[in-house]
């Protein structure tokens, strides 16, 4: 018999004695450490992070007498924490606009067991003959047009259907709306954007063609958490490409996508498999 | 005998004929082309770009009767051209400040062969005792310090400096003074700079810092032609490299040292070798 | 009116006047070069190699009429040429068995127009069930199972089909048989095959679990014509991700699953957009 | 007062409790764990590895104390491990021949800092009029030739020159003769070799020129630990870069330096700062 497995996050201040607190406690339930990450940000406050995988030695695990036995070790160092099982899908919303590159990988790669998802729902400003085609595997679609005037209540209606669904994260596949500060604020640490970064950045419209202008030898995507200050939330990932003089815009489009699509793909991964932290500003991410 | 090896380089208005005009009469004058990379920029004006490396085929060249031949073909489409012969070794003053990663890297690949050019003055607004145990290699060092009251003084000193020993190239390798604008002026697409590179970028002192308080997950070094505005001249050579959470201030400097010299010493090649052209606010590189 | 665009490629023996040869003739013909990409090794025999961009400067092209006159100039040089509309889709068969990340990824670039080409058939050992939610977009899918015994059968029904369908590429996107000898002199130059790379290299099955016990560091993909040699080759494409000790079997073959499936992108577009010669054990490719 | 900071690593069978009895020991002597890597490996034996970097909360460490302490702890494991100041500069001999870059290389870092060594000897089979110009600050140079004959003789006096100057690392910085296996095994696990490494790989001299031929698109470079089976130690660092067709064998070679010097100062960074642990056949790197 395989014993289920679990992963422990947890972040708080540093003290001495918190690895032997966590460590100490699982062995002492029985449980065996698959792997563990840590991460001490001995910069500012000194705030410390870590990520363990463990499952039982010999007898499968009780997650619930487990979190509820470290519920005071966690209090005691005022401990950010949850234990959750591996193999549970996370519930995730995607968000598209008209290109649908980001929208397709990400079915794709949970169609093939890459990502560890169940999808509540594809929801897109525009109408579903933009994704004729496409298998959306199940996942329901709703079109939710928006227009300046009726932006509040569509965010609603946006609200309102994360709820229902039980949603968990929200992912942005190129959506191409601004979400109201009220929005993000709700789903501050919980919604993941993908947008085109270069060196040095451009503000604006038509990026790509304005990386073209101002000759960059190298385009990127950033992944990051959602916040009110728009394309500056924490970053997750982020990626990059050489380009030269004889790209012109169409074909900086043409990377740009390949970049934005495995970015973003990481990002979400990162996230379903508990493996990034927000960190004030930025974030702790124990990559694979 | 080996006949000695030329390069041309062309920029003019794009128009039928350009390509068969340059060959036709290379190959009429017993020329044999061993390189050639062309690019025609259709944006805009339409401006063309040629870098023809060329030898006799059975005698040698006398070069001097080849660019007089070729001026009136030239005058006829307008072009910017000239003729270099291969070995002449470019002349270049590097300036430096504190940190000499990128000075002593460039002495290094001039001494291996890498570069060819001869260093006209090393020149740092730092004293000798900052460069110690560095192998200067025969070049004259000049301890040119300055103040915001002596600026334009020490750019005299500067500027006299360039044109008493032919400078053709002026590289500042991490030399941390703003040059005037009537310097970088009179230095245009003659004056090469590296500075630090990030995604998103930053203004302002300490950019390492900076990175690392926004939570990059690459850093990068970008060098290019100076301008009046800094940091904004037309991009020669650009690269990155992955960090992570794990990665403090000092290992982003250190990190950050590898690419910037790196980069720095490609743009030098590449300028050194005639493969750059500046359009507009960009170039055309003829990287390999 | 816009002038339809045409391509121009061609080898030959290196020799005086070639570029002035066709630059002259296609300016004489009133066409304007729009592109111009040459190489010439200068090692061993010296082969040239040139792909033109061209279209008519103020009238439409009689692109037979544009062949039948430089036919005797590449004649006289020796050439292999060939002269194509830029908008003619090439026609591509997809064999493809079990993992379909390759296949999935070349259809869906297809279809937003990134690959210019016509699928003329999806061909597979596997059966159409394992192919279950793909969207072929009309391709016809054909099961042709392989074993020892019917191998030669089942290659001489995939030649039938090929020259049925008037295929011009044949790519192995992960098709994991190997090729007759006699299969792949008949492909010579369009058949793509794309395979998994280390450094060092391994033979024999389960490479990524080879790659986790040997302890490498970087792990990567080649795109190459098929010869007879299996696995060996001239190389079109390469790329590589880092990994580290942390990466199990299974994060190694999802990774490779990512550049295997760009990397065979790249190489199946530079050989549509006529960017690749052969030129003896190795291409020349005028990437973008 | 700020206490000295000090690493301790080990490696060990893995079962439940270890990070609890390191993590509560050092607790309990009053230590503060600054950061901590982990690594479990679950494949084969099940190998765990952990490198602890750590201080004295309010007051010194004595870290004879806290060894001795520790001694049972460990034995009760079975663990290798060690605890080392980390201010303590690395002993370390290198090797050379007659390209220098990384020597050159290896010397700047250590001087400006980044790699915290002393330089016992630098040994090479050439000259020292081969290493005209390189500042070896005071680092005694030592000439010892080597023919076929001689290599037993030149071995013992390098050995003999190893145990003199208490070297705990000796770094073939392109150091051009192969070691015999009785040497490779002395020095196991304190000797690192850089080499070049190809997609696909080569055997035999001049390998650029090798990769030339086979026109592979990228090429690398590979430090390891020296074993008998030459060029297959556990690989510690890798990394590549991009070429292309118009890459001759001379800039393959200048890349190639390039690489060599950047992926062996990351492996002997490493290696010095107790981040490699050798697992078998590969290494886990604690990387920064």
């Amino acid at each position: 018999m395989t014993s289920e497995t679990f992963r422990l996050t947890l972040a708080c201040r540093n003290r001495p004695g918190i690895v032997a607190a966590f460590s100490d406690y699982l062995f002492r339930q029985g449980c065996n450490i698959r792997e563990s990450r840590q991460y001490d940000d001995a910069s500012g406050d000194g705030r410390f992070y870590a990520r363990v995988v463990f499952d039982g030695v010999d007898r499968p695990i009780d997650p619930d007498g487990i979190a509820a036995g470290f519920a005071p070790v966690a209090e005691s160092f005022g401990m950010e924490w949850a234990i959750r099982p591996e193999r549970r899908p996370r519930r995730v919303m995607i968000l598209a606009s008209k290109f649908d590159h980001c929208l397709v990988d990400l079915l794709y790669r949970r169609r093939i067991g890459e990502l560890q998802m169940d999808v509540t729902a594809i929801v897109a400003n525009h109408g579903p003959e933009t994704y004729a085609g496409i298998d959306f595997d199940g996942a329901p679609f709703h079109h939710l047009p928006v227009t300046r005037e009726t932006k509040a209540a569509q965010e609603e209606k946006l609200l309102a259907l994360i709820e229902a669904t039980g949603t968990e994260l929200v992912v942005l596949a190129r959506y191409m709306q601004v979400l109201s500060d009220d929005l993000t604020r709700r789903l501050a640490q919980r919604c993941i954007n993908i947008h085109h970064s270069f060196l040095p950045g451009f503000k604006g419209a038509k990026p790509y063609h304005q990386a073209f202008e101002r000759g960059v030898k190298l385009i990127g995507a950033t992944a990051h958490y959602v916040t009110a200050d728009l394309d500056e939330g924490p970053i997750i990932e982020q990626d990059v490409e050489r380009i030269s003089h004889a790209d012109d815009p169409e074909s900086l489009i043409r990377k740009g996508r390949d970049i934005e699509r495995r970015v973003l793909a990481r990002a979400v991964r990162y996230h379903i498999e508990d493996r990034v932290f927000v960190n004030g500003a930025k974030t702790v991410v124990f990559a694979d």
